[in-house]
């Protein structure tokens, strides 16, 4: 064993404890409390698990799929939830993230910092269809619970039919099938008047 | 797209959320509250990816370990967790457990439910190589919390290192540098009186 490999690789699943502690917009289907990070992460990739049938396409590699679900909100241990509908957090997104991604993975040692870098640039860049999917994915999850939450989250903000659109759009690049059940979801939500 | 396939499987992801409300007996590293079972799980998730090396057979599939330790926990969700050091609890673990998921997994379509079945199996028997690596991180993450916790929950128990020492003896069966490990994190939680 090289002893300084492995306490690097220590040093860096202690450090990501505190993902349990970064708290999202998303209310728990009981209303009772916010999700965290490591939890949101934790369902999406049994989303991945049980969902892959529904890519748009059928060879996807679900595996990778779910190591992206695990992976895409470690930034937000330094950069913090930036909320989906908060247009100012978002115009500094990109560069905090990156930013956080750096701090975070020089924990690692060099071959799994760029491993773990290159699955998550992939999330971010939304090009091929496993991180598509995985985007989708992260999208369906929170919006499924505001739905079931009778719009807890988006009452609370204010948040119109048209953001919710417009921000979950993409899913459609990953999923045709699940973009149409969402829609579905989005017109339920306005008729109730849990949308603007 | 099936419909009723479709709603079957929203059911289920609906349902494994309470496991996020499902508290264990280890601590966050920060010591301020217990961990969950669906934050534990995603943790074991990073274990894996980041350790796998040190599985005691090179060629292990660490994507189905990553997907067994996703999976483990999910029966606790009706069976609630037993402490690891609870004899009482643990004389009804299995039956309980089993029975949870009869439950939980019968929400599943029929091809969904047999993988996860099967998944969950082979966590539990402890007897293909990626089982018995997955079952070495399931025990190595709790240990370390504690240790780095000053033992708060072995405290709280009164737990001997005797029965630290049985209980995580079978991670050796996983990787033995990670039982080396762990015997001197053991020895050293003894020394500072964090073990009784």
């Amino acid at each position: 064993m090289d002893r300084k490999r492995f306490e690097q690789q220590i040093r860096f699943l202690r450090e990501i404890d505190t993902l349990k502690n970064i708290f999202r917009q998303t209310y728990l289907l009981d209303g009772k409390r916010r999700e965290n990070d490591a939890e949101h992460s934790w369902h999406l990739a049994l989303y991945a698990l049980v969902l892959s049938e529904y890519a748009n396409e059928p060879d996807i590699d679900y595996n990778q799929v779910v190591t992206m679900v695990l992976l895409h909100d470690l930034v937000e241990i330094y950069a913090g939830d930036t909320f989906v509908y908060d247009e100012e957090g978002r115009k500094s997104q990109t560069k905090r993230e990156a930013d956080a991604a750096e701090k975070l993975l020089s924990l690692l040692p060099d071959d799994q910092r760029r491993q773990f870098e290159t699955l998550i640039n992939e999330f971010n860049a939304k090009e091929t269809k496993e991180s598509q999917f995985a985007n989708a994915l992260d999208r369906m999850q929170p919006l499924l619970h505001n739905v079931l939450t009778e719009g807890k989250s988006w009452k609370e903000h204010g948040v119109t039919r048209e953001q919710v659109i417009e921000m979950n759009r993409h899913v459609e690049n990953g999923s045709r099938p699940l973009w149409n059940y969402v829609k579905t979801l989005i017109d339920e939500a306005h008729e109730k008047g849990w949308l603007r």
